[in-house]
């Protein structure tokens, strides 16, 4: 059945009766594709229904349904004419997993960063007013996880002062977006949830209480008062919302009902469904930690998911656990990503120093800031590309005080298959501006502990500490040291750089960068072409020892992984330009463009993050030196 | 009196009557020094008797007290021993118009950006819990306004979920905290604030139908009702936080009263002052715009503000204004700076046009994001620093989906009095690395109108533009022009440079520092040093023509309005590396790191962005490399 829907006009052509064969079909192509290669099944075995229900409700595209957290809208994929792309899901050249306008005039918006539904429902629906587009209804999903998070919390606001918009708030209420959900909003969710009946409950106590005189007013506030103890009174009415629920979200035909209510308003209303995250399939519905969030491969029929390795989070997560019997000032903060930053072991080892804030990056570094300032030492894990929230908090509330909060950033770099919005390319460039802050990059695992121990150190300011995605680098030894950096590889064997001729070229490997420029070394002593290696270790501040070391090579190559603009590349030809010291510089990085999904390694490959390209272009540089007069240097 | 108060135990040692003569001459204190040199007369002006509360009821420092945006911290600076400042409020050397930690124990968060206290708030008592420091109470006083900021409902989830927190939140209402607040949120604060007798009306209520058998539940629900009816259900209890008042804000006594009442509670609770800004000052209270927010000096007798001239922000207003009556596809959006982005004149022209957001950049972005992408074209203008805050919505929502949204920057580079928060030195660092983004620095009042048109015609990705606090700069016209870029002077009068003999140094002036490179051209041929300058008007992308140019001259110099790091030089130094060029560049800006107040030009000054330091920086560098061998060009 699923084969014959090419488009939400095929969903809506349905009998009801047609509509659980339909999910059925959906929940085993789900199942399927995730297996093979892993994807965001748990998320999406929850709304199944939902998403027919909208897709039969509304008239995607003219009604533009953006989903919130885009890793929601598999469904919506597979009911907008997709289904055959699902066998190479997240795979190169194959389907996103996230919405993508390049896939389908169905979808709308790209980014996977959360909270960010409604306020882009906000200014759609905004534009269609202007544009005297009257009937187009705008639909945002958005799950009660990104609830936490201070946009949605804005555009909320904004949205229920527009009482002539017609945008249906669809609050997908798993009660665990990512992990269970904690906060007042938390509770306060929970509360509707359990109290489904108060309806009913209504009307009995008028019955028995109804044939008594009464104020209109009087009456009226009896409703709402009686409303108030059966089940709360709804917060979002309080802002000027509507408010319909809550829904069986499992329930396709109540949820249809609710969704032509809620879209017959022709204002702003939230239609409050309750799903169960995993639903329909056994091994993710029992699946504690996330009922299968984000699953890699794993086997059908169990559900066991195929071995990891070790990965950088692993290293983090013990290193810290270790810290913390050391320190009991030590406290860790996640923003709703207690397992994937590998902070659930600090959490069971100390559970009093640990605090998940929800989808809160910046909260979580500003609370980090008052913690600190009462005297503790904050660790703030999250994914590199989402500190972009917090950029401002960092800033200011951290680094201005010159506050001690530790910021240890998973997934930097080239992330790969979760597309353009998760590549953590940022962080390396948005930390150099921030005065005071320190910027550790590991290369391996031992250097992770090595330097998670420097950072937390560190009493007088900020520091930070970013490695990637994936298996743990295996270990790189250091053969000497200058200042604080570390030398990988000094020509003729001498560590200290005290050579008697020049050797031509000084790579200097930020972090996992240091085995690419390894790599990069033998191939140019092949051609002739002798390079000094080394890892700095600390990219922010740079150690005043490079500036001697470019003096005594012909060429400096930095190699991060990265955007180019902005980054340590940068940061290495500033220090010796301002240093009077004009050195030929070249940088390598990630060029500054959002990049297309694939595997990490196929991406470091196109963009030539390769020990072989590396050396192949640092060739080319110096042929080309040695064509001109001879080098400046002083 | 106010002379005798040293600290906070001097307030307390006051009694009761002589309450009012104190906050009598902390009015007159705060108009006079205000009068004299500007500042943020009319928020300190509504939180006088609050404040004077708050350091009777509560132990600073032992109970921080947090300032939310902190320009409503100077009652709290008269009262902890610093009115002599006052003289020289703002001034160079003089008391930081924020609060400061150098200047006091009683400052804990100098940080003036919106909507952060709370969170620094949840982090102080969690650290207290930790520390076992159980009888302290963080008090943290927050705006209607500062409460539409994401961050501050992010925190109130969390402080909401922690009911052992002893954390108090004294929300100061003033329904206007830059300009008439909008929103769900203000609605309802709106509505508790005129139905401040409910009480009295509910036991009424009862009176009359009191003797009725009803549940418990039901009775409990009818009070509940009634509040709900006569004054709505509190949304902050929804969410499980404590709330007290409405409290009228200029009764000291019954302010007294509930900080007691709260700071007994032992858990998080909100106290709800009503207070009138511009208290007491009556062409304050009567001023219509924005009751003297932030004055410039003034007439003490008439509150007449001193004029201020023509500013860079009147050039954009009415250009704006302009171009939204050639344009019905524009429209405009404020983050509560209505009136000092100088947006008013469009809203008025345009009142379908204009969206206010409230303090809430990130929905600032993703609702223009969503605008663009229903087929407007929305002009978002904030002060630059503030743009921080929405980095990673500028990035994902509009630059990831390349929709046309221009960011009008205001008050970037050196602002100067307002200290280190308010300088904006960060964007044309953080904006380089945003992929597709265009980013212009105008450096006078016609190229302001020139680039906003060429910002407003660009249709396939975002555009941003940046211009300074203060006079708009006088015309700079331009001899040539060399691809994009104004040649503003060529030796030898050769407009297109191409010179018989090649000149020293190429000046690359970033938009008002055009003339500070023009300043320094003429320094520079008295010591025989030949120089072109040139103003790149667009600063992102570069224009390629940089690179030929750069080629002819022995050294290239790049100045900027903004931070070292990551700036237009490194953009520069990139761009010639990029292209194989290794002429020696040098960057001049601001150095990176956090300024202490004073004017813009003594700040200028100070860090050597003017024509003589430019000149005597550039001249040494000249001679140094002409000390060395022939420099390597190609």
């Amino acid at each position: 059945m699923l084969g014959s829907v090419k488009g939400p006009q095929d969903v809506k052509r349905l009998a009801v009766e047609e509509l659980p064969r339909l999910a059925g079909e959906i929940r085993d192509l789900l199942v399927d594709s995730c297996a093979k290669y892993g994807g965001h099944l748990g998320p999406n075995l929850g709304v199944v229904e939902l998403t027919i229900a909208v897709h039969r409700v509304f008239d995607s595209p003219a009604d533009p349904v953006v989903w919130d957290t885009g890793h929601q809208a598999y469904v919506h994929k597979l009911l907008t004419g997709r289904a055959s792309g699902f066998n190479a899901l997240k795979q190169e050249g194959g389907l996103s997993g996230y919405p993508s306008q390049a896939e389908s005039d169905h979808d709308f918006v790209e980014n996977s960063h959360a909270s960010t539904a409604l306020s882009y429902a906000d200014g759609l629906a905004k534009a269609f007013k202007l544009r005297g587009e009257r009937d187009r209804t705008v639909v945002a999903v958005i799950g009660d996880g990104a609830l936490t998070g201070g946009m949605a919390w804005e555009a909320l606001n904004n949205i229920a002062a527009a009482k002539d918009l017609p945008v249906v708030i669809v609050v997908n209420d798993n009660g665990r977006s990512y992990s269970p959900t904690i906060g007042g909003l938390a509770s306060h969710l929970s509360s509707l949830r359990v109290n489904r009946h108060y309806e009913d409950v209504l009307e009995y106590v008028k019955d028995k209480i109804g044939n008594v005189p009464v104020l209109y007013d009087a009456l009226h506030g009896f409703k709402k008062g009686v409303k108030d103890v059966i089940a709360p009174q709804v917060m979002f009415e309080d802002l000027g919302l509507k408010y319909v629920g809550p829904i069986d979200g499992h329930d396709e035909q109540a949820m249809e009902a609710a969704l032509r209510k809620a879209r017959g308003f022709r204002g702003p209303v939230i239609v409050h469904a309750l799903t169960q995250k995993g639903r329909g399939y056994a091994p993710a519905e029992d699946h504690d930690e996330d009922q299968f969030h984000s699953p890699g491969a794993f086997d059908r029929a169990t559900g066991a998911e195929k071995p990891k390795g070790r990965i950088w989070t692993n290293v983090f997560s013990e290193e810290l656990v270790r810290l913390g019997k050391e320190r009991d000032d030590l406290v860790a903060i996640t923003a709703a990503m207690l397992h994937p930053t590998g902070l659930n072991a600090f959490a069971e080892a100390y559970p009093d120093r640990i605090y998940d804030v929800g989808i809160a990056e910046q909260h979580a570094l500003t609370s980090a800031a008052g913690l600190a300032l009462g005297g503790m030492h904050p660790v703030v894990a999250v994914y590199a590309t989402f500190l972009n929230r917090a950029f401002d908090q960092l800033l200011m509330d951290v680094a201005l005080h010159r506050l001690p909060v530790t910021v240890v950033l998973d997934r930097a770099g080239v992330t790969g298959d979760d597309g353009a919005s998760h590549n953590g390319m940022w962080d390396l460039s948005i930390l150099q501006v921030v005065p005071g802050l320190r910027v550790a990059v590991p290369r391996d695992g031992d250097r992770l502990t090595e330097l998670l121990r420097e950072a937390l150190e560190v009493s007088d300011g900020p520091t930070a500490l970013r490695f990637p995605k994936g298996p743990v680098a295996e270990a790189l030894d250091a053969v000497g040291r200058l200042g604080e950096m570390d030398v990988l590889r000094a020509p003729k064997g001498d560590p200290e750089g005290e050579h008697e001729a020049e050797p031509d070229v000084l790579l200097v490997g930020v972090g996992p960068m240091a085995q690419v420029c390894m790599d990069a070394a033998v191939l140019l002593d092949a051609q002739g072409i002798a390079s000094t290696v080394v890892d700095p270790r600390w990219v922010k501040p740079l150690d005043e020892a490079l500036v001697p070391a470019a003096k005594e090579h012909r060429l400096v190559a930095v190699v991060e992984d990265n955007g180019r603009v902005g980054g340590v590349g940068d940061a290495v030809a500033r220090l010796l330009r301002d240093a009077d010291v004009d050195v030929p510089v070249r940088t390598f990085g990630i060029p500054q463009e959002f990049l297309d999904h694939a595997k990490r390694a196929a991406i470091l490959g196109r963009i030539g993050l390769t020990g072989q390209d590396l050396a192949r272009q640092i060739t080319e540089a110096v042929a080309m030196r040695a064509q001109s007069a001879e080098p400046a240097r002083r």
